[in-house]
């Protein structure tokens, strides 16, 4: 079998992003954490570990890492049913990539009844845009993701979760100002649009089919979800918005949309690695209903 | 002078994130663009632009696309003064860096007054951890920064805004079933914590002046402002959320402060280029007096 010293000193740099802090968790000195690790890249003929602030796993380090945690999660499953392992119980940690929108509308929800079941696996989120966070999990980074991708990702089972609306928002005196004269090309090229960053095509799409051809609009870039919402409320310019997150707004006038009934859904799927853990199946059955909850059947 | 038709081109991609897409917004043809990048690169001997999806600048690219924004911004103060120039205005773009929680709670702000009183100068913000928001200044990736180092960058001039206060809660469900005992050394060590991401110091921080010693916590990972908010109010974990965010959940008591008056200030400062930028000026301006609405003094 493999070292696993030297796999879970290696997950712990690749999860702290630092020699230092692994070896904290860890519990041993950090020259020791740095001999694993050296040891086991030597044993492998390449290199795991990209040094630097934070440490990051290389191509195969990941591959390493995700295996780690697979197993971390079953002896953990194995420990629930074996209570003479369980006195000296660690914590497992499920990593798990999630779109912005849906971490900022019902994915904490899922997240908070997982932790109730499972007390003692910890979740590592990270965020990416719903179209990207598939190749997360094609590149081993984590074990499961909602995605707006329609197929699995290779070892992959899909569940559909439902759409997620997303509407065409502005304020009012930003409508006023910009589209008195109507929503169409001369006009979107002309208001600055709300962009979340360079993986976010949902405005592009928005304006194509708005105004029947590709529309070129000035930008600003604003990476958080929250505050898409509060800049599109502040007149900084249009932008979609999941529905959930400005139902109020909309209903109070205080947002408007720039085309009645012209809401764009985004279909989302998770997706996880066919590996049988216990606590990843918990996980889904978490998510789906929390998703159940708050997307478009 | 440089030739900046190649200059722009190369902005644009990275601006953009692809040659497609640039071509589109400088109105010519992608092969044209690809053209433009390689002979720059061809005379300055390196790559510029890193072919990827999204595509990105390397060191030597991110200077020359600070240096071309700086000239657009130039430009953009030379048009106004200038009408006769004004004719072929374009956008100019002024690249900022934010930490997550300003972005979340007074940022905003500031970006909505900058853009009503800088109609043609577009914002792109990026977001990173406050102790890292001065790299990117120092790499050339922004022109200004939002951050909570106390020196300024190399060649930047600095602006103290005031401190973010933290405060360390958790939902009054999650403190008496983990910190019924009171708050410790033993109890922080079984509690998960939440943490936004490997760069986030303050949890840490805080526990360590809680308990009088470093603890190793159970930590979730959650990289969103308001997730972490939510995930506190379901009780998926302890954690620093920024006071002006829970002000209103801790009066109503569906938050709670794990140990009362124990808050934790980070400093902020406004970091940019020394280069004189008008519209640089005026966003410092707008920075200044956001800040001065949420932060402490």
């Amino acid at each position: 079998m493999l070292d696993y010293a030297l796999l879970e000193a290696l997950a712990a740099v690749v999860r702290e992003g630092s020699f230092e802090r692994a070896a904290r968790t860890l519990h041993v000195t950090a020259s020791a954490v740095s001999q694993r690790v050296r040891l086991l890249e030597e044993r492998l003929g390449q290199v795991l570990v990209v040094r630097g602030q934070p440490c990051s796993a290389t191509a195969a380090g990941r591959l390493l890492c995700r295996h780690a945690e697979q197993v971390a999660l079953l002896e953990g499953a194995l420990r629930a049913e074996l209570p003479a392992l369980q006195s000296d119980a660690g914590w497992a940690t499920l990593p798990v990539a999630v779109n912005a929108d849906s971490l900022a509308t019902w994915f904490v929800g899922a997240a908070a009844a997982f932790a109730q079941a499972e007390p003692r696996v910890l979740l590592d989120l990270g965020v990416d845009d719903q179209d990207h966070t598939a190749e997360r999990l094609h590149a081993g980074e984590v074990l499961a993701a909602v995605s707006a991708d329609e197929q699995p990702a290779p070892g992959c089972r899909r569940v559909p979760l439902g759409r997620l609306r997303y509407v065409a928002t502005a304020s009012p005196a930003y409508v006023a100002r910009h589209f008195a004269d109507g929503v169409d090309a001369a006009t979107l090229a002309r208001a600055p649009a709300l962009v979340f960053d360079r993986k976010d095509r949902l405005q592009q799409r928005w304006a194509q089919r708005a105004a029947g051809q590709a529309v070129e609009m000035p930008r600003h870039w604003l990476p958080s979800s929250q505050g898409f919402v509060d800049a599109t409320l502040a007149g900084l310019g249009w932008g979609m918005n999941p529905e959930p997150l400005v139902r109020a707004l909309l209903a109070a006038g205080t947002l408007v949309e720039l085309v009645p009934g012209s809401a764009l859904d985004v279909p989302l799927a998770w997706q996880h690695t066919r590996i049988a853990l216990p606590a990843l199946q918990r996980l889904t059955d978490c998510v789906v209903e929390a998703a159940r909850g708050t997307l478009e059947p």
